[in-house]
């Protein structure tokens, strides 16, 4: 069995659960989505799934136990600041079965920050320090208020500088796979005009996931195509066969143009 | 059991379906997402819950006959494009148990477009035109290839500019609910400072949805407390109640800093 994956890298998973009404009343308009796509792509990791879910203790529970159960890694953002709507922490104890509590380091890690900065140690303020009984602290140099990691759940906050420094903090923990490699060429033309050709490549080349991203400017509609592999040497022949098909299609259209 | 509900607007909710390996990737960073709650909100309609999922027939699959069993409205986006990796509106005829056919409206769409911009029919082009038999079209102003609405759930484009021209056109056929009112209030505070009197607050209404949102700006750190209701009065009151709390915070931290 071993013997079957010698030299394949272990594909490494990820989801991310955003957890916020302020998401979905369009309120605040989320910036972690991208950040942490681009952060785990860049790691080697593949986010597979993005789900984003109210701040109701059902809904996350039962979010994150389909995604934990499913993906290597579960990030979450949002819901573990000081007020009564940050309900996160709870949540993922109740999604673990375990018992949700102070935990001494981030009462102490809040207990010097709050000397520093003159702030009042209150009820609202122990709030940020409870979490599920076992988890390990996400520290970061912004704020005061660690996020957590139980098992393969890594629970940061919302605010963007915030659960970015979470990540760079958590991120050499992580296994990571193989990078997935990508190129882009832009086509210069129109979807519709590459869409065939482009079909028969990506059938003839299971190893390199071919996307075609449409998008419109001043000259109009075109697109960009994006290969994507781990494999290095099948990517640039892909590219190659994408070029020289764009050439073809362009030659084609000059000629009708002129016809 | 009518009796019950009279006067009482029906809650009208939806949930949003993104569908591209480039949004997971982090290659493409969503415009969607929040355009769309933004969109909903305004018109009275409760964006529940998101879902990122990759270009996988079986993940588009699953989320759909999920969310659409679930709440009032779904919308998708993306991947209704000529390419191969356009699935959408063929996993959409799969979620359904429909066939899925070229819909001679579209065809006859597509056409005329194309003999307007001297474009090619071809076999690429016509992918654009397949979609579950049933399905009545989303047009749009801007691109030849409309989107469609089968039952609850619409199929939209994901090119940003073409999925608002969408939502558009679809608003009116839409039902809505009273819409959620909303104020907000800068706290000028840390949450932390207000976290125990805004979850009393909180608690004692329970039909306002108190949010407390902390960011981080060169004055340090601040929180938005957003309070919304469909009931305008309690709305009101509990503004009044959220203003003189932070009244209160701001003079014993006054207080505070002269001791």
């Amino acid at each position: 069995m071993t013997g079957a994956t010698e030299g394949i890298s272990e594909i490494i998973t990820a989801a991310l659960l955003v957890i916020g009404d302020e998401i979905l009343s369009g309120r605040t308009k989320d910036k972690n989505i991208g950040y942490t796509a681009e952060y785990l792509t860049a790691l080697g990791i593949d986010l597979k799934e993005v789900r984003v879910v109210p701040d109701e203790q059902p809904e996350i529970v039962a979010a994150l136990n389909a995604l934990r159960a499913r993906y290597t890694y579960v990030f979450t953002t949002g819901g573990i600041g000081p007020t009564h709507d940050d309900i996160t922490a709870e949540a993922v104890a109740k999604a673990f079965g375990v018992p949700f509590d102070y935990n001494p380091q981030a009462v102490e890690i809040l207990r010097t920050r709050l000397a520093q900065t003159g702030g009042v140690m209150n009820e609202a303020r122990m709030r940020m320090t409870r979490m599920p009984v076992g988890a390990e602290l996400v520290l970061n140099k912004i704020s005061a208020a660690p996020g957590f990691r139980i098992e393969n759940v890594i629970v940061m906050a919302g605010i963007p500088q915030v659960m970015q420094a979470m990540l760079d903090y958590v991120a050499p923990q992580l296994k990571t796979g193989a990078k997935m490699l990508s190129e882009t060429v832009q086509a210069n033309c129109r979807e519709g005009d590459i869409g065939t050709e482009l079909g028969e490549i990506a059938k003839a080349n299971p190893q390199v996931i071919i996307g075609s991203y449409p998008f419109i400017d001043e000259r109009g509609a075109n697109a960009h195509v994006v290969m994507r592999s781990r494999d290095r040497e099948k990517l640039a022949d892909v590219k190659v066969a994408v070029q020289a098909m764009l050439d073809r299609v362009h030659a084609g259209l000059l000629a009708r143009q002129k016809a």
